[in-house]
């Protein structure tokens, strides 16, 4: 293992900044059959590797996420997007364990997606870059676990379409991980959630900045496209209780209406926000690829409906969680999951979580959530030999 | 009343087609306090009129509604939105009733709207067209009744936004109606709908063929910023268990997923069309009002807060329905108006009709709907007095 990538010594990989990128020394072939190259790996690491290379948690990232976890992100300058989950004495303890996270194929953080140059052309990808899977982004991902001398990863987590790269690594490598914490998640896409992303898809493709996906090319950037499929994705994200309760129908610096077109309301200037900002952000053919991959995703379906052939004599320890407010990935579709596993049958715990903050949630700090990761993590940690005690499995 | 209209004969407002109009022979102030002049009001009707004018049915349309409730539409060529519940012997029967439905004000059918000639200018409206609301648009509908000699009207009926105009009519008007059916509608608009409309607003005004709306002027229709925001609105009406029944991962035309960004999955070929045949049939700058006026509709906030004042000493008899799956406006919407009502105390019935369909549940044929309408409108006419017998009300 470890062999096939560019050599790059593990203590470099110790710190978050400046970010790491891992080159493929040979072609990846792709779900679709295409073959990808070259493949870069754009990654973050937290904490130290123990000399038994045996405190591995890799972390995926979601829709819109990035590598960048924990710490201060170096291009918003906030704290990375779990960051009130990850770090020193937090509940994925960054001084018992070594967190990696990965851009995924695909994105726009400095991981072979669209908006990187295609050798063949000198110039951007654009709609040439072939489409990516979730089963193509754990194949880079695993690349990397290789390239960092990782034999088993300790454990896999992620929210969203984090969840959907973490069963997917237990369903093709179980055992390369010992457990797997899917987190408000599925196990395929749901008809409303592709329709959701059809309209993202559409409302940046009806931009003419988008250009026929050439906008980097020709000097443009599809702004407004972007900013309205975020803006209807954003809703999604939270649950009709949160919005309600943070904005109501309260007006936005005014008091009263201004008969016209202007964001009287704040959810309405909350939501222009929200999209605009995004699109300072984030790469429009990215937003593409990437919703492209979550569609297709459907674990049941590769087995002939059978998702428990999906997990058929799994070793892997999971831990599903849901949100009970989250109707895009509603706990009925981790129930599903945790149905499955049970037939195969599997060591499967699951929770959901009381909040009323919707899909969100993940993200946010719900102490119930946070102090359920940890205890799992804390028992599968045992379970695996590995201490959970402050400094004994640390390096530094 | 009737006579500050211009004058029409109540014969001629018999049959369906060709559409009436009714302009008013006076300024309409509006809520905002502009002053809309002139003001057409396009309407139809269905069945006859009785001797002592008592056996309206006004039925208020929902946002992309139109006047054409019953027999065929004269552009589309395909029955009427309500066709499976207003004709001869249906729930509302037009061999009993007189059914009545207006063109919104601001909408593109006839009435009074952006896309129609402001005066001033000789030119289409575009958003020179003052903001219109809920208020206003029932005040035309005042007007219209006014016109068509009738005092009081046995009941007003209406879906969604349809249920909107209801409630102001019951609000603002309580004693020129008997009866009154709100369906699947909310006493305000929620901080999520706000949202969802918002969306597809920004959808609309993103795309350069908008011209700021001004696209009729020039010779321009801003075709896919309209067909995102159907889209994205469209996924709203339909519940998660109706579209994965009617969809679900099903491939359109394809036994295999193609790689690209074709519409591979039915859902995205359904959705795709649901946007592209609305541009051909609604208006951009109307979907900008009437959206708006739906936001900005808020019963309870006119009164403080307390809706309950909105209906203090209402004689209105009400009847509540709402669809269990609608997740646009909940069931709970519903019982907020129905505890406001039995504070009152006002008479009211209220119905929670099973059905996994989502809020375009009150567009289909769901006979427990039907049958909820149907029992109460004929124990309404019995308490107004109006004989339930066919033949026994109809002119003709």
């Amino acid at each position: 293992m470890a062999d096939n990538v560019t050599n790059q010594p593990i203590a470099e990989t110790r710190n978050t900044d400046p970010g790491h990128k891992l080159v493929l020394n040979e072609p990846l072939v792709l779900q679709s059959g295409v073959t990808l190259e070259p493949v870069t790996v754009a990654y973050q690491t937290y904490g130290s590797l123990n000399t038994e290379r045996s405190n591995c948690i890799l972390v995926c990232h979601a829709l819109t996420g990035d590598q960048y976890v924990a710490g201060i992100h170096p291009s918003s300058g906030k704290p990375g997007w779990w960051n009130t989950l990850v770090g020193p004495g937090k509940a994925i303890d960054t001084e018992l364990f070594f967190v990696v996270c990965a851009n995924v194929l695909g994105g726009c953080m400095g991981s072979s997606g669209p908006k990187e140059i295609n050798p063949t052309t000198n110039q951007p990808w654009g709609l040439d870059f072939p489409i990516i899977t979730i089963r193509d982004m754990v194949q880079a991902q695993v690349k990397l676990i290789d390239h960092l001398g990782i034999d088993k990863v300790f454990c896999v987590v992620g929210g969203s379409m984090g969840a959907m790269q973490t069963l997917e690594w237990a369903h093709k490598y179980p055992d390369r991980i010992f457990s797997a914490v899917p987190i408000a998640g599925s196990y395929r896409h749901s008809a409303q959630n592709i329709a959701f992303h059809e309209v993202g898809r559409q409302a940046i493709m009806a931009d003419p900045d988008w250009c026929h996906g050439n906008y980097l090319t020709e000097g443009k950037v599809p702004k407004r496209g972007l900013a309205v499929a975020r803006m209807a994705a954003h809703i999604t994200y939270l649950s009709e209780t949160a919005l309600q309760r943070k904005f109501g129908r309260r007006l936005q610096d005014r008091t009263s209406l201004t008969y016209g077109f202007d964001a009287d309301f704040q959810v309405e200037s909350y939501l222009r926000h929200q999209g605009y900002t995004f699109v300072d952000r984030f790469d429009a053919n990215s937003y593409l690829y990437i919703t492209r991959a979550m569609d297709y995703f459907d674990l049941a379906q590769e087995n002939d409906g059978a998702l428990a052939e999906a997990f058929k004599n799994t070793p892997v320890r999971y831990c599903l969680i849901s949100f009970s407010s989250d109707w895009l990935f509603p706990t009925l579709e981790s129930r599903e999951i945790v149905r499955a596993l049970n037939v195969v049958p599997a060591n499967v715990s699951f929770v959901e979580i009381e909040s009323d903050k919707g899909h969100d949630a993940f993200l946010l700090d719900e102490s119930e959530f946070h102090q359920t990761l940890q205890g799992f993590i804390s028992g599968a940690a045992e379970s695996f030999g590995l201490s959970t005690e402050h400094g004994t499995n640390n390096e530094s």
